[in-house]
């Protein structure tokens, strides 16, 4: 089949996967792989790790920046990233794939070789899937790890005293969107490439595990969303420090000068202190609140020795009991952030994403 | 909440998933179950069994046919009868969900209330999903089983004068589909629950494993085509005995009758003996060629005690070797078929369901 030409609906369901097959990862952990009715995958410790996440045409990607590849990369990443969150390493993956007929078949086994790609370093397979037609494209993955004999990291053991550490990128992914957004990508491909293909640290999530991670959670909704997840799980709060994401703030300043160069409107005398002051926000907002880096948010008791690519950024405090109101019992006290910076509420001006409120 | 009239874009995903979360099936083999990054779920015998399947509006449902319990309903038992094909009981269910803003959330709670309506048998718990917006409904399941320390029924082991087996329904689900596609359904309210809740005979999985079964898979693209996959993977060719479905061919009569006159045109006095022909050849498409039943197809050495509820339709036949063209190299010979009926090639409208050529 000349796959450049040939679109889905040309192709047979039979010829499709015939295409994509030889594409797809293998690896060690696979005992029946695709083609019968299930696969069969090895776990060796009795147990097995497993998450889904789903990535949809227009919520999550747009086809005109995205290529099937970098749809298959970022769709296993986000899975594998749920993994290493557990301090597990990733065995196998399953995938339910929903493509239009008018989608040319290179796109198709791009995505597969995408999802290859992503899955080479950790030796994951990919051991079944499902094909159906559908108006939009839908990607869902289910991936499968193992502890390799120890405890899962929760997001539900954080300890007062403990420090915060986070391994991977801060609001690279955000900035890359938003200059794909305001027409900028050429600007800085580096930082647009991570917005299409995020590179999670994948094998931080088990070392985190071994040197003592009392608790860790993948950041795929943003820094201070996530960071209150675990802090509510744990029944703590969390004191972050912005000045430990320096190295990201001083990556993004470029970006978001543009971006807000593109925003305009700027002083005819070029950009004053105001404008500077805005750049220095909308940094601070795609460090803060940026998804999708799936960068991991770790805790660890106080002098632990913190495993590559760990650095502190805060410290677990006690969850302050709630302000009280001023008007008594019809006034309620309002809600003690579980989060701060610098020890104040944040003031990002979003907070992560939902996707019916948006 | 109240969700008989709230919309899914009228609420947030944090309380949409708290009114999903407490209707979702649990179960044994849980050891994390859902809210954190990923579930952990026990894996006695040192191996899981996995597949995923999905469900696409308007491709596999009708949402004015479906309720959202039948769409739950659905995406688990076709899945779960993938893990009983393997001869294997299932543990526990991820879910992706795709679901529109104009969806009432009664729809999703439905659709947890059918998963866990369909679960419940066998003990499977959801252990953990996606949830995004889209225009259409996607529901991805993937499922994973339990071998309980015997080897996975392949589709390759098909051998030479074994019996072949078929337990569940034929038929009925494509007989109730093309009643409520005649406008007819209130005529046999039983098919179309069918076609709307299969109920495939899960337990008949494990069952034909330890009863020595040397192939077995699920028939969810019909018999003649998924019988044809059992018998290439095996090398072999299966005879299938038309009368040994004599009950599903009864049962269906009326519906095809019904179906037949829809379609129109009979002669004025009546049905004739043409029509009454074509009635019968209506109920055996639909017992070779429908889908969706998701019964079980099973191999088992010659002599077995056939487990309830396996019927004996057949049996595995050397693959004929393809008929000699007359006319030499320029004149490929036709392939063998890999299915016969009653020995000879099958004369079937359809051969079953390719998604994308339909």
């Amino acid at each position: 089949m000349n796959e450049g030409r040939v679109l889905v609906r040309e192709t047979s369901e039979e010829e499709l996967l015939a295409a994509i097959f030889p594409l797809l990862p293998t690896g060690a952990a696979t005992l029946v792989g695709p083609g019968d009715d299930s696969a069969v995958v090895s776990a060796p410790d009795g147990r097995f790790v497993v998450s889904t996440d789903v990535l949809v045409e227009r919520r999550h990607f747009r086809p005109e920046w995205s290529t099937g590849y970098d749809v298959g990369w970022r769709a296993a990443m986000q899975n594998l990233a749920d993994i290493a969150a557990m301090g597990a390493r990733p065995t196998s993956l399953v995938v339910s794939l929903v493509i239009p007929g008018h989608l040319p078949v290179a796109w198709v086994t791009g995505l597969a070789r995408g999802l290859a790609a992503a899955c080479a370093p950790s030796g994951a397979a990919v051991v079944g899937g499902d094909l159906s037609s559908g108006d939009d494209v839908v990607v869902a993955v289910t991936v499968h790890g193992d502890l390799g004999g120890r405890e899962p990291v929760l997001r539900s053991g954080a300890q007062v005293s403990d420090v915060v550490a986070h391994a991977g990128r801060r609001g690279w992914s955000a900035a890359g969107l938003a200059l794909l957004d305001h027409d900028l990508g050429p600007l800085d491909q580096e930082l647009v490439d991570a917005y299409l293909r995020p590179e999670p640290p994948l094998a931080a999530g088990p070392a985190a595990a071994g040197s003592g991670a009392t608790a860790m959670l993948d950041l795929s909704d943003g820094l201070l969303r996530d960071a209150g997840r675990l802090a509510r799980a744990s029944g703590v709060a969390v004191d972050l420090d912005l000045g430990a994401f320096r190295g990201d703030l001083d990556r993004l300043a470029v970006a978001a000068s543009a971006v807000r160069v593109a925003d305009g409107p700027l002083s005819a005398t070029g950009p004053g202190p105001a404008d500077l002051g805005a750049q220095a926000a909308l940094a601070r907002d795609w460090v803060l609140t940026g998804g999708e880096d799936h960068g991991l948010l770790a805790t660890f008791p106080a002098g632990t020795s913190l495993p590559e690519p760990f650095r502190a950024v805060g410290r677990v405090v006690a969850r302050p009991t709630s302000v009280p109101g001023a008007g008594g019992a019809a006034d309620p006290a309002p809600a003690a952030p579980a989060v701060t910076v610098d020890g104040e509420a944040p003031r990002a001006h979003g907070v992560g994403w939902d996707h019916f409120r948006g």
